[in-house]
């Protein structure tokens, strides 16, 4: 595409015009067999790993930008690509070609009476826009995900990584082209101006559906501006539900898991709810999390249980903090769990701990999330800990695709109905 | 309602009034059974006959006004209840309450080498807001398919069906009462002000998805307004394509039919695509539509077969006629069906006419339609004849339902996780 672009007047024509040609590969991709993208990813892996050094080399240009505009040490740790990471990044797209395809699957088959025979048969949603920020190891598994599930996809990295970006993506494109595919299949837009985000939102009928992998910035523009459907989660406001019938043991080991294993993930829990009805077990659990470094923010009821827990105010119930810090208040059991979550919650992941299969049952049906668990850490949410063999993102829409989204999910379907000279009656 | 809307002064307040109460309706209706929907629904059908000399008088009211105001006679037979169709309509509500119930569903199921158990549940997708025009039982249909399926949903009917429409929703609300459940479920928008629709359209977070039920331009104002999820579809630019290898009187008996059953319908053929290597069978198929009272537009090549054939122009291959017109030309084999589809379609419903499995089979995979078909009348694109016990509307997105939408894409899913303490590692 780099021949492309001076030739461009705006971002617009550019899209339209990446958006033709990715068109095009998405179908001859919908019809590529199973073993041809795999050869592609695995090619592609090839490539990734024989061209380290230059993907290394790209990638310290990226870092020293960054490190002169004063980029935070968090957006450095993202930016950067160890040798250990770009092996890590081979290894996943290799991973994705094993995976089993999707496209061709019979998810539901049936006759009438009239022997018209339907089968609904998993089909590629089509071109996937891809839109994401410092995080330059998306091309590789973003680009390996729509591959293998037969999308075509643009991709749009952030400006910091621009140059790690897209030597990445000519390994990916070194791998279409030795398994002689079109190279318009994986497409990186050759501008980081964000005028061409603003094209890609608006690009009904060329971007079937876009994948925005950033800060809530990027999301919450996405999300407002995008005349494309877009698949997604805002925010991470999950819940750990503490009962009375927990195991006290295991209610610390999942509060402390859920919160602080990786503070940064959508994952983590933000809000711990206990029942009121067992408040023996709030003093302990506290206290695990302020041991383990983690402000704790609590409503009154709770602040006399240890001199290091500070006051709650009403925002802390609607702040997802993505960091060592955590909101706690007592409800009124079950009820009172699921009713603090429908106030509160993002609809992404709630779990909760207890011994007591009937409370469990009434939480898992009652809570409105894309994810709930029964006694295990809200840091499962992700699609590799699916079994997914990665994800692409997680979604907390209410339509096509919920929670992790990986290879099915970038599928849609269609009906194949098959007759033998049927025509309807009148 | 109608005692809120005076004191309402704008119809966002108003949308933002019903949507408060029809999510609250909705929580309740996720973890409502089976059989409480379903008694709800059979009551409605009673109600619906107790009252049929209601709705009819009610119907006669909004004819008498639509003559006056001079609509055409097939808006007029839209909007007309007969006692057959009243009687029509309390049988499809009860059907309705006789089909399985989607929600709780366990659509996938899998474990992890860690134990965790994963479950994929159906849920109700929320609150649907229904944009109709002047088809009064829309109403029945659209209320009855939300209920079942759990949903909660805010109908906003036409102007000229508005008594018609307000005697149905009285029944539907007598059934939701008989049976207990929350009469704020199927709510009906008390005023035909058209800037209803646009509060509808704008109301992210109070309602889930929206379904127009109605012409080309409400589809199309909804589809550029929306800010919600909308399942629709815009045209029904329909093909059959004879290969080489039809049975050429099946290719009549099916051509005729997708064409001329009921004209008016999204499924109804508009192209007709003939095998350039089978011109035997181009004049018979293209002398019956004629015969039967259609007027056919064809390519140049064609325009010799029969004296009442008239010349297409370019714009006849992007008709959706909606009528006895139909469109007819030469293509190359099924590539060249499969081109002419992917250039003039509009992903909704296509047909293959062959005795030929293996063109059949391409035809079918390469087509990227929601609805494909061997052998078949494009008719049966509907509900219906799916065997889902009717239809909300057919979308040709290529997220979430696809095709007829019926109980199934009216549910989305959630992922049930079950644990016995596992706590992510580093």
């Amino acid at each position: 595409m780099s021949s492309l672009a001076p030739a461009l007047k705006d971002a617009a024509a550019l899209i339209a015009a990446m958006g033709a040609a990715t068109r095009d590969a998405a179908a001859v991709l919908a019809a590529t067999p199973t073993a041809t993208k795999a050869a592609a990813l695995v090619a592609a892996a090839a490539a990734i790993r024989g061209s380290a050094a230059h993907i290394e080399a790209a990638n310290a240009g990226d870092m020293a930008a960054a490190r002169a505009a004063g980029l935070s040490r968090a957006m450095l740790d993202r930016l950067h690509l160890t040798p250990a990471r770009i092996a890590a990044m081979a290894d996943g797209v290799a991973a994705i070609a094993a995976l089993p395809d999707p496209v061709g699957e019979v998810i539901a088959r049936w006759q009438r009476p009239n022997g018209l025979d339907f089968e609904r048969v998993r089909v590629p949603l089509g071109v996937i826009g891809i839109i994401f920020e410092s995080r330059p190891n998306v091309t590789a598994d973003a680009g390996a995900l729509c591959l293998m599930a037969g999308n075509a996809c643009i991709l749009r990295g952030g400006s910091e990584a621009a140059r790690s970006t897209r030597a990445i993506h000519a390994a990916l494109v070194a791998g279409l082209a030795a398994a002689g595919l079109p190279e318009a299949a994986i497409q990186l837009v050759p501008t980081t101006d964000r005028t061409a985000v603003g094209a890609m939102l608006a690009a009904a009928g060329l971007i079937d559906v876009i994948i925005p992998r950033g800060g809530k910035g990027l999301v919450a523009r996405v999300q407002a501006e995008a005349r494309v459907p877009v698949l997604a989660h805002l925010d991470g406001i999950n819940h750990v539900y503490i009962d009375k019938a927990a195991d006290p043991a295991m209610a610390i080991d999942i509060v402390v898991n859920s919160k602080l294993r990786r503070t940064g993930v959508c994952g983590a829990m933000e809000t711990l709810l206990i029942d009121r009805a067992a408040p023996a077990l709030a003093a302990p659990v506290l206290r695990a999390l302020l041991d383990a470094g983690c402000e704790v923010r609590v409503s009154p009821e709770l602040i006399g249980l240890d001199a290091r827990l500070v006051a709650a105010d009403a925002a802390d119930w609607d702040t997802e903090y993505l960091d060592a810090v955590a909101a706690a208040t007592l409800v009124d059991g079950v009820d009172g769990a699921v009713a603090h979550i429908a106030a509160h919650g993002s609809h992404h992941t709630d779990a909760i701990v207890t011994d007591d299969a009937a409370a469990a049952a009434a939480f898992l049906a009652r809570v409105d999330s894309a994810i709930v668990l029964h006694n295990a850490s809200t840091q499962y949410a992700d699609g590799g800990e699916f079994g997914f063999g990665g994800e692409i993102g997680i979604a907390t829409g209410r339509l096509h695709a919920r929670g992790p989204v990986a290879l099915e999910g970038l599928t849609t379907f269609k009906t194949v109905v098959r007759g033998s000279g049927q025509v309807r009656p009148a």
